[in-house]
């Protein structure tokens, strides 16, 4: 646990399998921002620790502690990043490319992982006795649902290049990127998204991607 | 229905009973832009009709037409709105500030409202046969987690005033009212939280509030 002093250094509070702090990893990569991580080991309920609490009174990680603040969600987080340290930039220079981007991001951030994720799904197995087939039937439905959409505004979309933007990659992909791979845990069939596909091949290639996966992180099982 | 060209209007496409609809009347009602409404009966799944799907693939609303454009995602769209009309800010000025308020909103965009909709509730009911008393328990299961951490977050804050950011209305506020409106049709007890409350109580005397309400809309029941 950090105390109240992080001596200048940027800590994360997260968990390898946590779909909203692999995103923060993957922004501190690109911005270049060095940070030192402090896990909570979510199926042991850690984050519901009193001293956690002190970080972070929601009790969810990620928690951004940078600059004598300690910031909480991910998307307020990494647009923190980017008001701060602009460059590498995270979201398009126009308007309406902000627009697009944050939509994307947000279709994943509001309409699919917080339906979708741990506590969610252990209230469906644990308060209401649904057996595994259908908590995977849920899963299944809502990220379909998400992916199908975010599919069909990218697949076409003159603004869509190497990255769901552009060439380069943002904040888009940075939400992206982590629910596919939280997808492949419930064995998500990705053919139909093919541009999905495409996206992600080419990221997990990118070293900030790559060293945010979960599988590369010191509390990985 | 709209049809590819608004003539310069601003059109907004929701529903009365739509929380994230709510946010965005409220944000254009804050920032004076004026606009038109074209609602989509969601009990109806009007919002699923081939000709809403062409302006929003993901047959959700809201959806904002503006300067041709076709803008999904609430938060999206109000940071649209704040980019392309700055005054009067619904953000600080400062990065902090800006991170806080942000994280507010996302506390009721991202962690209560897309797992207590319309949608996920249906299917509770629907798909797995859940009764009015569990789908009852669920909402308020979500909700009261979430608002504890939001009154957590804002009740001994010093940047907190006659609203969530300050003396003037936000971001933060602009996702909470209709949060605690949505939760009055769950006959929630909002008495733990004293300072949601207080906020609830001021703003909603505010024009750009009281008009943006549910039953103050056209399509309202």
């Amino acid at each position: 646990m950090s105390g109240p002093d992080t001596n200048g250094r940027v800590l994360l509070h997260g968990y390898f399998r946590s779909s909203a702090s692999f995103r923060v990893r993957i922004a501190l990569n690109l911005k270049g921002v060095a940070f030192t991580q402090v896990n909570h080991h979510l199926r042991k309920n850690e984050q519901r620790s009193e001293s956690y609490l002190g970080v972070n009174p929601q009790g969810l990680v990620p928690t951004l502690e940078m600059d004598g603040l300690k910031l909480g969600q991910s998307l307020a987080i990494i647009e923190y990043l980017e008001d701060v340290q602009p460059l590498p930039a995270l979201l398009p220079e126009d308007a309406a490319g902000r627009a697009r981007v944050r939509a994307l991001a947000n279709i994943v951030a509001s309409d699919i992982h917080p339906i979708d994720n741990l506590r969610v799904l252990r209230y469906l197995r644990e308060s209401m006795g649904q057996n595994e087939e259908a908590v995977q039937r849920w899963y299944n439905h809502w990220i379909a649902e998400g992916f199908a959409a975010f599919e069909t505004l990218i697949a076409g979309a003159p603004e869509t290049g190497t990255f769901c933007h552009g060439d380069a990659p943002g904040l888009a992909d940075v939400c992206l990127i982590p629910q596919v791979v939280n997808s492949q845990n419930f064995k998500l069939d990705l053919s139909p998204y093919p541009t999905i596909r495409r996206i992600y091949d080419t990221a997990v290639k990118l070293p900030a991607f790559e060293r945010a996966m979960p599988m590369n992180q010191p509390d990985a099982e």
